[in-house]
């Protein structure tokens, strides 16, 4: 008679084993996707799997009730300790018998799929660098003498197939009294990353429980942002952010490249604050989660080139000028103690995603692993809108990448009434094109500021300001209503028909709220601001869609955590981006934080991303003279030339003009 | 007609090259060993070579006036400003005209031999890990955007072959500046020891002349040792060495391993100590010899297992009690920065031999690196005396080693008139057997005590103590002049027949000198440590002879700095080593130091001790019941049943009985 058959589903693998063979073996041997930690000494409860039962005719074969041997005792003391879902057994544990077929639940697979909510995303594939392996180590002999390390390394080997491992002082230091405590058997985190030898991250004695965690950042000019990640669910435990404490040296990039050119040792000061920040977000993260530093092995950070100097400790001043040459821009694997992060383990690992150009950093780099815009059949437009707007354009015949230096108005700084993103913040606005009178909704408050109960609702919030998406919705409605000419000037109260119009200084001002105690206006200049900033957005774009040979793309998706947050519409009335129907405009959320969280999880991931960087054609926008072209065209709403057929389907952009005297004199441009 | 033949002395290398090539390409291609640092650039004058002329009948050939091009502008300008020898020309400038004799000068060699004094001992091949090479790096073009490191790393391995380089971050955030100054050449340090990738250690900008050193540091539990050494010449700049601070913890080991167990936090105190001890010396060191310390860029370190473990900050608990486990035996490349070396090269290696027992230490493995006893044709017996005495014995067929607790009466401590080496301190004594006068000479005097204008020479030193190699001949001396009987009894004034002797409580003590102001003496109790001391040894070596299933070695090798001082006569008559003839007993000096310089200027002899150490047969003598029993004969002096034939050819060895009184009892060992 032949051995027992067994097939593992869902991978279908099968395959027949002598009875008596363990199902966590008989997996190992097929290759199934089975997870251990304790290597198959049914302390760790990773490889439950649950065995069918009855008439499987599409496999051509019955499983009888005792095709696994009965529930033994490991498998009682594991229920009664922490309990077993009806029907799951232990793979370690329980044995083949006869013909069986055994499914895998998706909380057993090492390499299990972490699913995304957006529909043109991949799934995330489990796979991080950091895994946690128990080991049986030999005792010392003292008449053959080794060191505890080597035979921990040879059990490593045998038992995990881990080679060639390598341990820092402060690590070796716990291995002794680790052996001792653990009798001979320890839980080792081991780092392996798509790059280096495996790694020795931690020891602890016998069966560690306490899981690992890595923190996935997104360090921005303005503000970082922290997703704590379960390393094993893959699960996102806390997302938290807090401002860039840099921003006390300078708003925008350049401003903070200029500091350290005039200030000798201003590179330094500025890299002490960022990683005072980072440090703080990390143990405060940490903190809330009640996640113990020494559980938080691995970290990822995606940045600009200017934040990744500075964090790294090189002074960016070679950034502010052309050919804006990168110290480096490979991706980096750190000891997080090199960055001065030490509130996590002393050997946590740190991984830079790669930069793609002096202007174009890792962060952009993260949006590409996040969007995969080289995957895509639709030549697809992707902006990460920030102080410093990265933009990519691809599709499976190749991405092109290039920066723009949009400024802070989208985030809501250097406007009048300008706020960033909290309570109280206008967040969207509509104007009535008849009566002019606007109504607009605040962050923090479902309803609008017409609806009943608004007052109440916002009262202890009040309505504080404009945050960058109300901003866009302000001066687009502006225009459709015809409050504003292409040109971008402004409306008097008479031309305008409505005494909103207020004067101020020699222009005039658009009034959308006064309660006595707080005006809150759009500007003659707020709109300049925001012509200069969507100017330059466009013509990022415009410039890779001429390197492509292209009038129009296919999709545009908008990325950054402010992206998330911009009317498609709005956006298209004031020309941020190229006219395309409404519908092929989406938004992929915060895609650099994505992308850090991919890397994190995903170790194939950094090599991926490292790849695609070396085949994304970089465009310099500095110093390219059709940018400046283009810049000038795009400065009208939306556009002087460009037509936008898409967007006049569905709006309606009134053409007045209020150029009554020539008022406005040339406009300067400024990078940032 | 054929290319030139170039025929390279002293390798006798040859070959046909096209008229107009340099010297220094035909030598790279022929793999002739020609130095360079510049790469051929003309300023690093790493390359002269001689030219040799006229007829060289061996090699069938006549060296015409012409054979290389005329002295050209480059050597004429590097004559100028530093100098060339006569009939030397640059490699890289002389270009080949016709049939050529070039003599490489051992100082053109990269692997120039550095000729060790001892007649046993091989010279030393420099081949260093770190190395200085100049390279130019292509600069940053905007339109295909590179970082400034992989430019340099491509530069390194199109001008140096150097593949996979790493970098820091505080030598990355060098890079930019450097390479600008240099206007895009740079001189780069790079570390590539047997293990692991090439590293960059420095960077300079243009060509950096500034030469590159290391220490090579021997670890005692009682002393420190730095040789600092120039690692392109292999020249010993400077030996210094300073006491080891931990003495303050206990003066042997195991009461340091004591102090770390009974004391919490005992440990990191003395890793405290011991860090700080050998950073103030190296830092003492550079400074005396005026290197700065970025020049200073690799350290290697041989110590016993337990100085091993403190300065690695690793609880040497477990090396205290059987079975002896080394937390890790394998050897170590560290940064600097991990032991807190703070005041060499930020970024300088740090190698640590590897451990042979729990034991048997890295100092012992340099003793087998320096000594090569694995490749002996007679029978060696190597004994590098200390506070602990590691002991070697083999040839061809293959090595045994052990160690042994001595203590530190050989050192001069725990010697009623002790002291350690220094001026003042008696280090010679001879004992009249006639008068039972003695006559002596202290450190820091040619003069012995009866010879005229001793007292004169000696005024400002004063006569202050006994050291180590003094208490040895001393007893040594005692034994002979038939003050002391083979069981180690003193005699008395009336059985001695002198008034040197004289009572010192129960027992007696001998004078040897007494001016009034200052008494020295040898007691029974210093008797009794040395004694003590010396079976330790002897026992040691008698356990690999038994292990090796022999009675008698080949030759005996003393070392270890206090080694070097040992009069093998009297370490015979004390019967420290075993019966020999007296000529086959030599001094290796410090081997386990010179085994650290080797390290530190030879990669290849870092493989060759890591694969010797595997290959050593380790004995333990904690466990092993003949060590007891090889002690307790080995107590009397010479022996109580070894007849040491050889010695007493030379010797006169007395054999009166002291014993009147059965007043000493039994004897305890000790060990430390």
């Amino acid at each position: 008679m032949s051995d027992p058959l067994v097939v593992f589903m869902p991978s279908g693998k099968r395959g027949r084993f002598p009875a008596g063979t363990p199902v966590l073996t008989a997996a190992r041997q097929l290759g199934v996707d089975l997870d251990s930690v304790c290597g198959g000494r049914g302390i760790c409860s990773k490889c439950q799997v649950s065995p069918g039962s009855g008439a499987f005719p599409k496999l051509g074969l019955t499983v009888r009730e005792d095709a696994l041997s009965p529930f033994n005792k490991v498998e009682q003391r594991y229920d009664e300790k922490r309990g077993l879902k009806p029907g799951r057994r232990l793979g370690c544990q329980a044995q083949i018998q006869d013909d069986v077929v055994i499914d895998v639940p998706a909380g057993s697979q090492v390499h299990r799929q972490v699913v995304r909510k957006a529909a043109t995303a991949r799934d995330i594939v489990m796979d991080p660098a950091t895994r946690l392996m128990v080991v049986e180590v030999e005792e010392p002999d003292m008449h053959t003498p080794s060191g505890d390390l080597e035979r921990l390394k040879r059990a490593l080997k045998d038992q995990w197939q881990v080679d060639g491992l390598t341990v820092t002082l402060p690590v070796l230091s716990k291995l002794q009294p680790a052996l001792r405590k653990g009798e001979w058997q320890v839980t080792c985190a081991i780092h392996h990353d798509h790059s280096g030898a495996p790694r020795l991250l931690d020891v602890w004695p016998g069966f560690y429980e306490g899981g690992l965690y890595g923190l996935a950042i997104d360090l921005g000019s303005t503000t970082i942002a922290a997703h704590l990640c379960n390393l094993q669910s893959g699960e996102v435990v806390l997302s938290t952010g807090v401002m860039n404490p840099q921003i006390r040296f300078g708003e925008d990039l350049m401003s903070r490249v200029s500091y350290s050119m005039m200030n000798p040792g201003g590179d330094a000061e500025m890299t002490r604050a960022v990683r005072e920040g980072l440090s703080g977000l990390i143990e405060d993260t940490l903190s809330e989660a009640d996640i113990p530093a020494r559980a938080a092995v691995e970290i990822t950070v995606v940045c600009n080139p200017v934040m990744h100097h500075l964090l790294l400790g090189i002074d960016p001043v070679e950034l502010g000028q052309a050919p804006f040459a990168l110290a480096t821009a490979d991706a980096l694997t750190l000891d997080a103690a090199e960055l001065d992060i030490g509130c996590v383990n002393p050997a946590a690992r740190t991984y830079l995603l790669p930069c793609i150009a002096g202007h174009v950093g890792a962060d952009a780099a993260a949006v590409a692993l996040s969007e995969a815009p080289g995957a895509q059949e639709d030549l697809t437009l992707i902006i990460d809108v920030g102080t410093n707007a990265e933009i990519l354009l691809g599709d499976r015949d190749g991405v092109l990448a290039c920066s723009s230096p949009t400024g802070p108005a989208f985030e809501g700084a250097q406007i009048s009434s300008g706020q960033r993103a909290a309570p109280g913040a206008i967040e969207a606005i509509r104007i009535d094109p008849e009566t002019k009178e606007p109504r607009f909704r605040v962050i923090g408050c479902d309803l609008w500021s017409d609806d009943p109960g608004f007052a109440a609702a916002t009262k202890d919030t009040g309505i504080t300001g404009i945050c960058g998406s109300g901003i866009i919705e302000a001066v687009a409605e502006m225009r459709m209503a015809g409050l504003l000419d292409a040109g971008g000037l402004i409306a008097n109260a008479e031309q305008a028909g409505t005494d909103r119009m207020q004067p101020d200084g020699r222009t005039q001002a658009y009034v959308i709220h006064d309660d006595g105690e707080r005006r809150i206006t759009v500007t003659q200049g707020d709109i300049r601001a925001i012509q200069l900033a969507k100017s330059a957005l466009y013509a990022g774009a415009r410039l890779l869609m001429d390197e492509r040979g292209v009038d129009r793309v296919g999709r545009v998706v908008l990325a950054g955590a402010f992206g998330a947050h911009i009317s498609p519409l709005h956006a298209m009335v004031l020309g941020m981006i190229p006219d395309v129907p409404l519908d092929r405009v989406t938004s992929a959320g915060n895609a650099a934080g994505t992308g850090a969280r991919i890397a994190l999880l995903n170790r194939a991931a950094r090599s991926e991303i490292e790849s695609t960087v070396r085949r994304i054609h970089k465009v310099e926008t500095a110093i390219e003279p059709r940018f400046q072209e283009h810049f000038v065209a795009a400065n009208a709403i939306p556009h002087a030339t460009d037509p936008f057929p898409e967007l006049r389907k569905i709006a309606t952009l009134p053409d007045p003009s209020f150029n009554t005297s020539g008022r406005e004199g040339g406009r300067r441009r400024r990078r940032g």
